[in-house]
Parts: structure tokens; C-alpha cells; sequence
């Protein structure tokens, strides 16, 4: 018996994972509010609906939406997803949104007798189109084992990290994580450039071992020439460190590194850098290393 | 017209880096202490000599020994390298020592009108051997552009790093970000544990990410098992500390997350993981979180 | 012409302070949830009320109460302060609550016309009864100055820190400087103790000097015996921490040590320490120094 | 029978500790390099010697010079201590010099039949004088009991730190302790400030508080004014956490709070305040506040 799937949100990512089901052959109703974003998924086999309500006919729901209000009203608000006379058993949220505002749709869904995934995805619209995505989900094990084989089709990795929202906690976890690996690159980076190495040799000396990670061999090119546009601002990064920082507070887990990385982006902030790109930690650490950073351009 | 390379020094290391000069049709004449080590690559067609000073004919040295006072035995020593008639034009060092050792090694050959590279090597022999090394090297540009063609036989990476020991400094920054990042990766991964997400299921989303390194990948294994069979010690991390961070001092660039790093492996050698494997960092933080931690069988 | 002088709540803090003004010839009208414990303020010549409406006919009204819950009731309560015909023209708030607390006192406060200081108190009731207090008030700058005669009675210092909450902040900057202070003690005392000094020689060395406050020369000997009654728990040092740490995220203040400390907090709670007093951040620091720390009995 | 007293060395800090010796009626014998420099104090009773070698027929002598080589000089010097035909029977010295120095004095000492008491003095000549002095003393059991009651004469505390170089190891200690609180002082009073307290109002209050040292108290007025005229310069108390937690190294003992602060001096140092007063980690910690710093005059 075939599989009805649906996707409410049709942007980039959402165009991006969807299109992976469609191109293998899945049965795939489509949503977006901006109904000609839906055009080309379309073309490659996907259904069109008018209303959000029409997906209720679908087995499995996937949500990517831009933020908790956005999830919030397609679920269940006034027309959303539950509005309707028939909801799909399953709906997957792979939008990237806070453990309580998930924790709030969920137990909406689950009120309406619906089995809702946390499922959010690492991985820009690219490199998800190309299969390259790695997806965190959280809910029930069972709804687990039933979304697996899509989830498949989307990721090179699909994990189940637990029964309630610790997706959302593992996603920020990945989020601290990089903005250590930020903070120890610019320390090291400075301290081989003090000592008379120039940027570019050092990271392609170390983007090439087993050390670096595929992140800090994109970013090396902005880093030698201090290009701060930004991709993520030391502001966003603060933020995700305010709800990482909370989070292992709130477990009673102690962040000694993670804390010292916090300390230092207020810094960074503090001496300007808070629209800049968070590669910028740089600039704060060429500082203190007495080395003359030369005013951007 | 043919350049004659030498060899001195075929342990694993060694025997890996060489054999691929062999391979590619380099005239590459061995020497090493144990002389049946050099066996297996006579037989796959490099010369074998008798004595050190035998490789004073070839063009270039290579060396892999296993410490400064080989190195600087080798080299300088009553039978050394430089004790023959003739004298290659150049060495290339390919071993692990200190700064300091290397510019002792460096003056000792440059005084014999001799150039010396220092250039250690990132990659473990396997790796090597399938020309997965990278290379950092430091001495004279001209040195550096007549070594080369042949590093980049020997590696897939081959930096300039500085006309002096910037080398021995760029190895010391690669152990420093190491060390930074294990410490990461214990803090982000106890605190999904304590979330409710096994390891496994942590690392195994992480690992997928563009923030994972190839060594995060290789050594998640043994962090889900919690298995710190040494392949390197915290002790011996702590070693690395000890260098990298008197170096920081010297060249006076801070490293707030550095030094961080340093004092929480200080305080694991102090509870009892001197002799484990440095992931063990693992069970200082676990227990910091208050999450039972087996004893070790 | 006489000021009359109201005093809201006469435990322990409220007696002392509140005593000194009586003992100065002030006159001063006392009310306490529990009337006996008036009794001896009686004696020493205060006049006991009924109601604390009655406290409405005094000139300025003191309150010191244990939290914000009982001060937002005595003040603005259905039978509070405000909840009288007469009203005093100034409310001087002695205890110990939250900003976001105390600025709701003040708006009630200021909408029926009366005005408002905030005005924590540091020192425990026997340094306050022998004059040792000291005053951190905020509000407006006219209610200090009508105040500051009284707060001179009351205390030895008595400091204007801004016209809304900030004694509120002044006061969580206290509390984080002690727990600083406790850390960089213990550092500074397993590092003499592993060279071979015992604690109580190292102590009374620097709890001679300059640099030693009266805290530390009276906590000494609870850290030599390794004495950790509570005091003050770890837990509840930890609470100061987030209150004071959420205050300099808020105001973008980087706090690199008090963070530092804040983790190692954390870690103490983690390894068992939650319930102690907080000078069992020693226990912590000498395991990780290695040190053997026998068991509390 | 009485004990005769040398004193070798009568600069500021020398006469001031020589001088509470002999205002009691104490035997003692001077001597300078600068010969005139003992004028006062023999105008007070103290018998001038023209040789170092003199000295030798007291009993013990103390010592007060400016470095370690000077120390070695006049003790185990050619024209030293241990060159005449009678030797003291105990040598104190009183001189700030780091423990390895204080070992070889130690064991040229020993190895001549004297016995060495290594004594260092916290606090400056004007406290010491009016008897404010704190002194650690290390070396036999014996030899401390034996110069107690001079001790107690020029000190309000002398304490027994070990057997061996203990004492100098204290004042590391003392030292590390200092510079903790300052980064501690900072943090608190711009995180006080940016929330709209003055300066001066909140380090009065903190200054009245149990909390505050009388070293915070005497410095206030110099954080207050941004005077960073130098009693000691960043790079000194660098230099003193330098041998500190080289100590804390050796001895295998954690530092996270301390070597956070040895991180932030060396940053002080980066950004321009290597030889301002080290109460200037203000203006690092202010501009990471964003604090307008105004430039110093």
C-alpha cells in the first residue's frame, strides 16, 4: 500500500528535501503560501493542494516553515493542518524552532490524536538537494521507524535522539559546538601567524589533515582575507550560546569551554563586531596577540 | 638530470613516506639503524647503504628518526650525516622534535654549508602510505621550492611555513586545536546525553554534520563505548599543552580557550586519567554532570 | 520639626537596624507579623502599632522582610502600606529581592505618591546591631538625601547607586565577587598545600595581609578543618551566579571570570557538593590537584 | 645570654624591619653597600661593621636585598658571609627571590654549617615599619623557632611554610591570589557601572563590606580616576604569574580561575597596557562592556 506524503512549505529547504522524495518516486502532496513556489516540485511529479487543510488526507506530513509562528498557525491555527476533517497520523517538523515551542505543537498534534517528529535538518538548501543533509529527529520511536524510510530518501543520516524534544537540544549542541571550533581556529591561527606564518599556509596545512572538519576548509578562503560579510553574525551566535548556555544550565551541565567561548563573544561584541560575520572572533584575538589588524574595507 | 634522494630513518613512518618517492621512480637510496628494516623497500627498488655518510652523495636527505637526540646524532654526530666527504646539498627533516632542537640541527648543517628543512609530518603511517600526509615545512624558500615536487609525491598538502622552525610551531597549533576540540566534543555530547540522547546517536548526527573532522568520525566508537585504551595519553596531551602554550607565552598571543583546555587536563591527571587516553576527558566532564560513569572494567 | 519613623518587620535584620535608630532618640513606630517580637524594640523605647496601615502617619516607613512575595504584600497588599488613608511620604525597602520585584514595589509605590528606595543591606545582624552595615540605596536622588540621616544612624556606609534598581545589581555584584574570591582562595591554597604547606600556616599568613578581607580571615578555620556546615550552600551560591550572570548578559558586560567560576560551581554541584557550604569548592579543587581529601564525617 | 643580630642590606625595606629590632633593645649589627644608609639606624643604636665578613661573629643574621644575585653575592660572594672565619649560625633572608635561588643560597648555607631560613616579607616599608609586616618563613623546624622571637618583633604574622623553599612558593601564591581579585574588582564594578552606578559610589559600599581587602580600599580611589600611574605594571604581574602557575604546573595543580586571569593579562599586554598600572584591566574589561574608555590624559 502506497504512502501518501505531504510538505507544508515549499521554500528553499523545504523545495530542497521535497524534491528528494519526488525524484524517487514517492507520492508527494504540496503546500506553500506562495502557491507558485510550488511550480517546479510540480514539474517533477509533485501534487499541488489550495488549502493546508487538504494535506490531512496524507499519511505523513512534513513541515518547513520559517519559525514557531509560522509553525504554530499551519498546525493549529485556524486553518492549519488540524483544522480539517482528516489529519494525516504523522506530521515531521524539520523547521528549526525552540524545544518549547515544539513541546507546545506537539501537544497540540498529539491532542488531535496526530504523532508529531522534531526533525530538524544541518545542512544549507545545496548541499541538502544533493543528499548531503543529516537529520536530528525526536517523538515517538514508533513514528520514528515509520518516517525512517523517508527520511532516507532526504539525509545521509537520520537519528532518533529520544521521545520528546531533545532534537532541538542536540541541534544547539551542534550550534556550541561550532562556535568553539570558531574560537580554537582563531586562537591557533594566530598564534602560527605571530610566529611567522602567513594565514593561507597554515590553513591549508591544517584544512588538510584529519583534524579540520569540511566547515573550516570552506570558511579558511574569508578567514586569510578577513571578509566578514556576514553568514552568521557574533550577535546570532550569542543567541544560539544564550540557549545553549540555558539549556545546560537547566541539565545541571557544566560548559567550561562553552562558557569561556560565551565570555568571549560578548566581548567581541562589546568592541563592535556584533553585525560582523562570527569569523570575526578573529579581529578580537589578533588584538589581544598585539598583532595590527588593519581597519575592514 | 636525475636528482639522488636518501632515506635515513625507515621506521613506519619512514618506510610509508619513502616508498612512495620508490614508487613514483625516484632514485632513492635507505639507511637505517636496523638494517633489515630497509628490506622491503630494497625490494621494491631502493638502494641500500652502509653507513650514514653514504647518503652524502645523494642531493637530498630525508630523515624520519624518533626524537631530537637521533635527529641531532644523525646529523651531527661523530658518524653523522655531515661527517663525510661529500655532503647533500640538502636535508629535509621529516621527524617530530622541538624548536629548539631543530634550530640546533638547522645551524649544525647550515655551518657545513648544508640547507635544512624542517618538516614534520601530519598523518598516521596508514594514512601516509595512501598519501593521505600533509606537510608543513620551514627553512629557506629556495629549499622549500627544491623539495617540492618530492613532498608533493610524498603528501597530498605541502606548506611553507616560514624560513626558520615555524614548522615545529604549526605542529604545536595542530596538537593545541586537537586538544581544544575534544574537549568540545565531551562537553556538547554529555550535555545531549543528559538531555536523554544516547552517544551513539549524538555522534552519529554530529558526525554526519560539515562540523565533523574525520578524526571526530574515526574516534566516535570508542567515545560511545567509553574505551580509552591509550593511543595517546592525557599525560602526553598535556605535554603538547606544555609546549604549545609556552610557545603562546613567548610570542605573547593569549589563548583564553586554550589555556582553559590546559587546566581541565591538569585536573584530569589530578582524578586519576594521567594514563588513559586523552578522550577520557569524557568521565571529568560526565562526572562534573552529574551522570554516573562506570568504572572501567 | 521631628521625622516619624515607621520600621515594617522586625526579625532578626529588621531588630538590629531598626534598634540603632531607636537607640539614637529617634522615634520610631514598629509593626511585625508576629507582635511579640516587637516586644524588646518596645522596651528600648519604639511604640508598637496594630496594623500596618498604621505605619501610613509615619514620615518615612523602613521594611525589611524575608522576599519579594511578603514585601509586595506589605506593601501593596489588601491590607498594606498603601492600603490606608494616611501614606508616608517615603518607603525605604531594607531587604534582599529581585530588580523585577522591587521595580513593581516602586510603580505601586509612586502611583499613590509615595516614593521608593531600595535599599539592600550587607552584613548579618550582628555586624549590623554593632554599626558594621552597609547601605546600597536606590531611587530618586531627593528620597537618598531625605533618608541619609537615618541610613548613617543604621549603617557605617550608606552609597546612592542610581534612581531605579541598580542596588538591587550592586548587590548581585557583591555576591559575585565573593564567590570569586572563594575560588581564587581555594587555587591559592591547594597550590601552597601540595608544595608542602598546611592550610592553617598558609592562611594565617594571608589572612595577615593586605590583601585578605574579613571574610576570608573569619572563614579560615572552617577551611582548614574542611568544616562545610552550610552556611551558604553551593546551590544557593549558584542562584546568586544565574542572577548575576543573566544581569551582565543582559547589560552586555563580558564576565570571564565570574564565568569561569560559574561553571566550576556547576561542577561542584555535579560531583556531590550541592548541599554543602560553598567553601567546599576546595573539596573539588584538591581532587583535581590530586590531593587526597578524606571524606566529610 | 643575649643573641647578637646582624642585618645585611638597609635599604627602605631592610631598615624598616632592622629598625623595629632595635627600637626593642635588640643587639644589632648593620651593614650597606652605601655605607651611609646605615646612619639612621645607628644613630638608633645599631653598630656599624665595615665588612660583610664582620657579620659573621653574630649569631643569625638577616638579609635584605634587592634580587637573587645579590643574594648569592653577599652570602656565598667572594667577600661574602660564608667567607670570613666565624659564620652566624642561621641566616634569614628576607629578600623576595624565586625558590631555585633560594635553594642554591640554601645548600652553599648548609654546606658551610649555617643554617638558612628563607623569610620573605608581604607588605611596603611604611606598613612595615609601623610593625604591619607579614612574614613566611621555610627551613628547619629548629631554625624557625629559633629566630620566632625576632620575627614576631618586626612582624604582627611570621608563620612556618615547610622545611624546605615553601615560603617562596607562599608568596607566588599571594601574588596570584592579588591578581585573581583585581580581574575579580573589575568585572564586577563595569558590570555596577554599565547598569548606572558610579565607580566611586559602588566600590565606597564595596569598600565598607566585609568582602572588600584593605588593599581594594587603598586602590579605589585610583579605579575611580582611571589613574593608571604604575605601582606595579601589567607586565610584572604577568611576570609574577608567570613563575606561579609554572608552579602550579610543576606541582601538577589545576588553576582554571588563575590561568583565565594569566590569559586576560597577556591580552592587557596586546592591546597596549603592558606598562600601566595593573588595576588598567579595567580598560580591557571596559571596552568589552562597551564602555566608552576615554583615553588616558
Amino acid at each position: 500500500m502506497t504512502t501518501n506524503l505531504g510538505w507544508l512549505g515549499t521554500g528553499r529547504m523545504g523545495a530542497a528535501l521535497a524534491g528528494r522524495l519526488i525524484d524517487a518516486g514517492e507520492d508527494v502532496s504540496v503546500w506553500n503560501r506562495t502557491t507558485a513556489k510550488t511550480g517546479p516540485l510540480v514539474a517533477r511529479g509533485a501534487r499541488a493542494t489550495g488549502q493546508i487543510a487538504d494535506l490531512g488526507g496524507c499519511d505523513i506530513v512534513f513541515i518547513t516553515v520559517s519559525g514557531p509562528r509560522d509553525l504554530e498557525e499551519v498546525v493549529y491555527g485556524e486553518h492549519g493542518l488540524l483544522s480539517g476533517k482528516s489529519k494525516p497520523a504523522l506530521v515531521v517538523d524539520c523547521s528549526t524552532v525552540s524545544a518549547s515551542a515544539s513541546a507546545r505543537v506537539r501537544a497540540a498534534a498529539e491532542a488531535a490524536g496526530v504523532d508529531f517528529l522534531a526533525a530538524p535538518v544541518s545542512g544549507n538548501p545545496h548541499m541538502v538537494a544533493a543528499g548531503g543533509a543529516c537529520i536530528v529527529a525526536s517523538g515517538p520511536a514508533e513514528s520514528f521507524r515509520r518516517a525512517k524510510p523517508y527520511l532516507d530518501v532526504m539525509a545521509k543520516v537520520a537519528v532518533h535522539a529520544g521521545e520528546a524534544e531533545q532534537s532541538r537540544l542536540v541541534k544547539l549542541c551542534h550550534n556550541l559546538y561550532l562556535g568553539i571550533m570558531v574560537q580554537a581556529l582563531v586562537e591557533v591561527t594566530t598564534l602560527a601567524e605571530k610566529g611567522g606564518t602567513d594565514r593561507a599556509a597554515f590553513l591549508e596545512f591544517l584544512g588538510g589533515t584529519v583534524l579540520a572538519s569540511e566547515w573550516v576548509r570552506r570558511r579558511s578562503v574569508d578567514l586569510v582575507e578577513r571578509d566578514w560579510t556576514p553568514t552568521f553574525t557574533t550577535e546570532l551566535l550569542r543567541k544560539d550560546f544564550d540557549l545553549g548556555l540555558e539549556a545546560a544550565r537547566s541539565l545541571e551541565v557544566p560548559m567550561p569551554v562553552g562558557a569561556t567561548v560565551y565570555q568571549l563573544i560578548q566581548s567581541a561584541v562589546g568592541i563592535g563586531l556584533r553585525d560582523a560575520d562570527f569569523l570575526s572572533l578573529y579581529d578580537q584575538q589578533a588584538r589581544g596577540a598585539g598583532l595590527a589588524v588593519e581597519p575592514e574595507e
